[in-house]
């Protein structure tokens, strides 16, 4: 178990890593290239964004499971709540479902959804996940119905403000508990949560088979930048195994997905170099 | 109740607010025109800073009680763990002894710790937090004898690293509590603590006498800077009123103490207009 988990068969590449998040930053590398790339390197699967399939979605699914690699994820609806989300919340349902609808024609194992902000004008992070779980909860049975499951991910409490209300694992797991639906489960992501003391306790008061997707990368001790300064395993001060061990004791066996967005080291690296040291970190550090 | 907490006097004014913190920034007031601002207008107290005191602490603890106003906090002794702490924690030790003579001679009601960041190398908050507990423990005898109380701050997650290891109201309560020491509590601050759905749950662990601190700003959605982008009361998305009722509920009776770190608005300020614009916000937001 020890040894398989230390093997790239042991993770996937959120292509974000790459520097595919932002127009301007990385290699712009093809979903093709990915593929071909991780497949070379023993990789389990691909997490790939939205903006990158460009009507494509079930050719590149095809494309990556034929190269023997499982799509495992995709990123993201539009925000559902928040100052950066439609102010009319049928908006924000209609585009949660239509992607998951690309989900479903990539057949990704899961959709990871970042949920928003807090409302503007509500002062009220409560209002603001009362109004999530309604919208999440109404496309539970279309995601279902694709065979689509939601992953919602808490974010780190830095980004209450304009990316997300939801920000501790505790109100995850009160939000998918209180959904209660088979397809609505957690992401969760050593960025966000490397700090949180009651990570193991709170992970046990959800089923186990209800945590989706588990990201990894490092949090450098001077971080830079919150967005955009995320470090390389190894290469911070997050206790990426112990993390591990609590997720894989709370029931969740699939890959690990690295997930660094670093606009100002890995994105300006060649893919090829930043893969590599991927491969080199899972072996010695993950 | 309500009618006097939404007076200044319901108020004190950390020195932080009138750009006191980093050199270069704010109109460089001396203690006397605080002093003399802060009584003029009401206010309940004022917090200074070491950086202010310049060896002149007796005197100018006695000017602030003589002008009719409390010296409700000192801000405080060097980071005890982390990468900006010394290697040494007999060293760390030292410098917070040191920050307790100078607090105990400006007669000082609190003295905010700030404990400094996860120990390099150590991947291990709960290991970095034994070491804090383990110093401020050694110090809290010290402290008693000069009337000084230890306000244990927890900061923001996002500070986890360089600043504090200690990042959560839960965190600061078991240590606490751990402790159990007279003059060991902690201080609560909007800035660091408004995501948290459990504030009102983790100060119930906590005997009623032992919040020795209530710090109010506001969290600014689009934050720009995670440290010198806070914002006055009222600009931002903090259920401000909220927080203060629950640390009224668990026992905080004093002042609300004003600190806004703001390099790019309050600091660039006049000092009146700023004081002036906190009046305004107590009577209207607070």
């Amino acid at each position: 178990m020890q040894n398989l988990s230390c093997a790239p068969s042991a993770v996937a590449i959120n292509t974000a890593t790459l520097g595919h998040i932002l127009d301007g930053h990385g290699a712009g590398w093809s979903p093709e290239q990915v593929i071909d790339a991780c497949a070379a390197r023993g990789f389990a699967g691909i997490a790939f964004w939205t903006r990158e399939l460009n009507g494509r979605a079930v050719e590149i699914g095809e494309r990556t499971r034929s190269a023997g690699l499982r799509v495992t994820g995709l990123c993201r609806p539009p925000y559902l709540v928040g100052p950066n989300a439609p102010a009319d919340q049928a908006e924000s349902l209609k585009g949660l479902l239509e992607t998951i609808d690309v989900a479903a024609e990539l057949k990704a194992e899961s959709l990871t959804v970042v949920v928003g902000g807090v409302i503007p004008e509500s002062r009220s992070i409560v209002g603001s996940l009362n109004a999530v779980a309604d919208i999440v909860a109404r496309a539970a049975d279309h995601a279902a119905s694709g065979n689509v499951r939601l992953a919602l991910e808490p974010l780190h409490p830095v980004y209450a403000g304009d990316r997300s209300c939801l920000v501790t694992v505790r109100d995850a797991v009160d939000m998918c508990n209180r959904i209660g639906h088979s397809h609505v489960g957690l992401a969760v992501d050593v960025y966000h949560v490397w700090w949180d003391l009651t990570l193991a306790e709170q992970l046990q008061r959800l089923p186990s088979d209800k945590i989706f997707g588990f990201h990894i990368c490092d949090w450098l001790a001077e971080t830079r930048d919150i967005l955009l300064d995320r470090g390389m395993m190894g290469d911070g001060i997050a206790d990426i195994r112990g993390l591990r061990k609590i997720v894989e004791n709370a029931g969740y066996s699939g890959p690990s997905e690295v997930e660094v967005f670093s606009a100002g080291n890995w994105w300006l690296r060649d893919p090829d170099e930043v893969l590599d040291t991927i491969v080199e970190r899972v072996r010695t550090v993950f």
